[in-house]
C-alpha cells in the first residue's frame, strides 16, 4: 500500500473544504465519530467530519482531500463490527448518514433505488408496505445503513437461501477519489457488460470509491414460515444435524447457538432453554417434514407453525449477542468454514477458551459454516482475549475457512490476512485499490 | 486500452514458446482454432496454438508471450457465443480444453474441484452420480467447458432461481500474464476477506487471467418440477403473465417463445405447436398451483406433473435455435431488460424485423428479462442483418437493459461498449486491464 502522494497542510486543506460543504471540527462531535462497534480495534482522531447531504457533497470532500493527500474515512450508521469506519489521524469522517432517501421502488419490476443512508430496517418496512421484501437481514438491520451493508457485503440469516447483500445489488452509484462519479451495472437481473465493478465495490470496506446510490434486488415475500428448535447434547451431535439437514433441503434459516451462549441468553432472560445442552439449532423452512430424521440425535425438539410462536424460539438467537455482552467486554469474531467443519471449528474455540481461561460463547449462521466465537474478557485481560481472538483465526484458516464471512476486515484483521492471501493475491489487490484511489485517500492501510 | 509494449519477432518467440511447451503449427489446425460459435464476428490468422496440459504449461505460455508481446486468446470448447475466443493475428491461441480432470467432488461439503477444461455435461454427470446438481445450465452445457462458462458468466434457464455460473464459483486458481499463480476466494459459502477477485474474474473474458481450475457450488438436487405450457394470442398477454407469474412465487425456470420461434420449431418437428399464437411460455416449479391465476389470459394451457412429459414440453424451447438456424444463417443476440418491459422489447424487436424485412425469432428466459432475439439471414444481407442486431441493442439500452445477459461483449459488442458504459467506467475497466496484464496481451481489445 502506498502512503499518500502529498504533504498535508491541515489549515490549508480545511479552509478549502469549508468553501465547499458544511465542515464540523467541535471536538466533542468529532469523538461520536471516532469508533465504530469493533472493540479492541485501534481508531485515531480525526481533522474533520462532513455529513454529506449529496453526492455533489461527497465528490467535493473527495475531490478536496485527494488535492491535499488527506485520508477519507467514509461512515454509514457507524454500527460495523471490524473498524473499518475507526478514524484514522488527520482523516476527514465522511458521514453518508444524512443520505437517506429513498428514491424509487418499482413494484412491478421489484427494485429499490436508495441513496446509501437509509437504514436497511426503512427500506424493509417500505417494501413490505409495497407487498415486496429485502432478503438482507444484518442482526443490525434497524440501525445499519445499506451503504454500509453494502462496503462489507453484510450477511445475515436469510442468506442461506437467498443470499448475501451483494447479491442483491444490481446497480451502484459511487464516487471515486478523483472526484468523478462512477456507474455501475443495470437494473436487469443479468448482465455481463465489461468488468463487474458492482461486486467490485460490495464488500470494499470504503477502500475503493464512495457509494452513495443503489439499486436494489426486492423479492415476493416468502410463504409463513414453520419453526423448529432442536436441543442436542453435544456439539458433534449439532454439527453432524448440520450436514443432515443441509442434505434433506435448504432451509431458509438455520442458526446455531452452543452451550456458553445458551447459558448467558437463560440468564438473561430466564426463558426455560435446556442448560444441560450441548448445542441448539434452529431451522425454518415452509415446512419441516423433511428435517424430521436429520434432527433425530436432537433430545429435545419443538416446531411450530405459527409465525409469532417462531419469531419467539428465534428470540433466543437474536439475544445472544446482549446476553454475552451483559456479561463482560465482548470481542466479538466472524469466521467461516464448510459446513461439516463446524464442530471441529468449535471444538478448537473451545480448546482455546480453556488454554486461556476465558469465556468464549458461540453463536452463528450453521447453515453457512459462519459462527460467531465471542470472547468475553474484563478489560484488564484485553491481551489475553486478542490473543485467543488471533488463535481462533489462525483455527479457522487450518480449516481451509476465511478470517471473515461477513463483517469484514476493516482495521481489525488486517495484520491477519496477509495468513489468508498470497503474495501475489495481495500485490494484486493494491494495484486494483491503486486504478481506484491513485493517492490512496480511501480508508488507507484498511481492508486489503 | 494500450496497446502491447514490445515488438513481436515471431521466429524468436516460437522458437523459445517451443522449447517450454509442445507448440502446433500446422494452419489446417490453427484454423479449426480460430473462430468460437458467433457469427459475423471478426476472427484473424493464429501464429500458433498451445495445447495446455497443466498449469505450468498454462504459466509458460504466458510468461513467453508476456515477454516477447504476443497476444494471447485464451480458449475452452470454442462454444461462445460473441467471439471473445475468435483468433487474433498473430496470437498465440491457448487451448484449455485438454486440462479436463475433476480433480475431487466433496459430497458433504457439496464443492467440486475441477479443472477449467471440463465440461458442465461430464462435471453435472460426475455431481449426479454422488447425488448431488450442478446448477447452471447452459443452452451448450453438453459441450461447453466449466473454463469458458465462468469466463463468460454463463445462464441459463435455471438460473432465474438458483442463480448463475458466478453464483457458484466459490474459488479460483488463474495464471496472470507474468505467469503468476493467483489464487482467490475460499470453498466457505460465505467470505469478506479482501477484494473480491473471484467475482471479477467471473465474466471477464480472458481479459485478466487465464482460469486453470474452480471449486464450485454443487446443490441437493431440487425435488421434481411439475411443468405447465400457455400459448397466449398476444406477446403483451404473455408479457402481462410473465409479471404476474414473478408476483405468484419463484419458479424455477420461466421460458418465452414468439410466434416466428413457435413457427420455426413447428416446421421443424411436426411436434403440434399452435401457429396461431403471438407467445408461448413454459414454467416449471414443484407446484403449479400459485400460477393458475396468472396465466388466465392464456387460450391454452396445458401441464403435467410427470418429469419426462416435462421434458417434452420443454424439447421446443431447446430446439428454438436449432429450428432457426434451419431456415438460413443466424445471428443470435443476447439482451436483457427488466421483465415489465419484456412485451416492450419484443415489440421493438418485431418493428425492426418488419423495417429490414428480416425474419426475427425471440426466445429466451422470461423470468430473467434475458431475451435472445434471433436474426435469420442469406451471406449477401449480411450488412442488413447486422445493421438490425445494433438497433437491437440499442432498443435494449433506451429501456434500461443491458447489451449483454450471458453471452459476453467479446469481439462481437465491443463497438457499442461505448453506448452503455460512460468514459469513467470505461477508463477504470482499462486501469483494472492493467493492473492485471500491463502488457495488455490477454485478448487485447476485448470484452473491456
Amino acid at each position: 500500500m502506498t502512503e499518500p502522494l502529498t504533504a498535508v497542510d491541515p489549515a490549508a486543506f480545511l479552509a478549502e473544504l469549508a468553501s465547499a460543504v458544511p465542515v464540523v471540527l467541535d471536538p466533542h462531535v468529532l469523538m461520536a465519530y471516532q469508533r465504530d462497534q469493533a472493540a479492541l480495534a485501534e481508531a485515531g482522531t480525526p481533522l474533520a467530519l462532513v455529513r454529506a447531504r449529496s453526492v455533489d457533497d461527497v465528490a467535493a470532500t473527495l475531490r478536496t482531500a485527494s488535492a491535499h493527500g488527506v485520508p477519507v474515512v467514509t461512515r454509514g450508521a457507524g454500527t460495523g463490527l471490524a473498524g473499518g469506519a475507526n478514524a484514522i489521524d488527520g482523516c476527514v469522517v465522511l458521514s453518508t448518514a444524512a443520505m437517506d432517501g429513498i428514491i424509487s421502488i418499482d413494484k412491478v419490476a421489484r427494485t429499490a433505488t436508495v441513496q446509501c443512508g437509509v437504514l436497511n430496517g426503512t427500506l424493509s418496512a417500505a417494501a413490505a408496505d409495497q407487498g415486496l421484501w429485502y432478503a438482507p437481514d444484518p442482526a443490525s438491520k434497524a440501525v445499519s445503513t445499506i451503504g454500509g451493508n453494502i462496503a462489507t457485503n453484510a450477511g445475515g440469516g436469510c442468506c442461506l437461501r437467498y443470499g448475501v447483500t451483494g447479491d442483491h445489488v444490481l446497480a451502484l452509484t459511487a464516487v471515486l477519489a478523483s472526484g468523478e462519479v462512477l456507474r455501475t451495472g443495470t437494473a436487469t437481473r443479468k448482465n455481463v457488460a465489461g468488468l463487474d465493478l458492482t461486486r467490485l465495490l460490495v464488500g470494499s470496506e470504503g477502500t475503493l470509491a464512495v457509494i452513495v446510490e443503489a439499486v436494489l434486488r426486492l423479492r415476493v415475500p416468502p410463504p409463513p414460515q414453520a419453526t423448529l428448535v432442536a436441543f442436542f447434547d453435544s456439539l458433534r451431535k449439532a454439527g453432524d444435524a448440520v450436514v443432515a439437514i443441509e442434505q434433506a433441503g435448504t432451509p431458509s434459516l438455520l442458526e446455531l447457538m452452543d452451550r456458553t451462549t445458551i447459558a448467558a441468553v437463560e440468564e438473561h432472560t430466564r426463558m426455560g432453554l435446556d442448560l444441560t445442552a450441548g448445542a441448539l439449532l434452529i431451522v425454518q423452512d415452509e415446512s419441516l417434514d423433511a428435517y424430521a430424521d436429520a434432527c433425530r440425535g436432537a433430545g429435545f425438539v419443538a416446531q411450530t407453525d405459527d409465525p409469532e410462536e417462531g419469531e419467539q424460539f428465534l428470540a433466543a438467537r437474536r439475544l445472544a449477542l446482549p446476553a454475552l455482552e451483559r456479561k463482560g467486554l465482548t470481542l466479538l469474531d466472524d469466521v467461516a468454514v464448510p459446513p461439516p467443519l463446524i464442530a471441529d471449528m468449535m471444538d478448537r474455540v473451545q480448546a482455546i477458551a480453556d488454554r486461556y481461561g476465558l469465556v468464549i460463547g458461540t453463536f452463528g449462521h450453521a447453515g453457512d459454516g459462519n459462527l460467531h466465537p465471542t470472547i468475553v474478557f474484563d478489560r484488564e485481560a484485553a491481551d489475553t482475549a486478542r490473543a485467543a481472538f488471533d488463535e481462533i483465526l489462525a483455527a479457522a484458516l487450518s480449516l481451509g475457512g476465511t478470517i471473515t464471512g461477513e463483517h469484514g476486515i476493516g482495521s481489525l484483521k488486517t495484520p491477519h490476512l496477509a495468513d489468508m492471501l498470497g503474495p501475489t493475491e495481495r500485490a494484486l489487490m493494491a494495484r486494483i485499490k491503486a486504478a481506484f484511489d491513485p493517492g490512496n485517500i480511501l480508508n488507507p492501510g484498511r481492508a486489503l
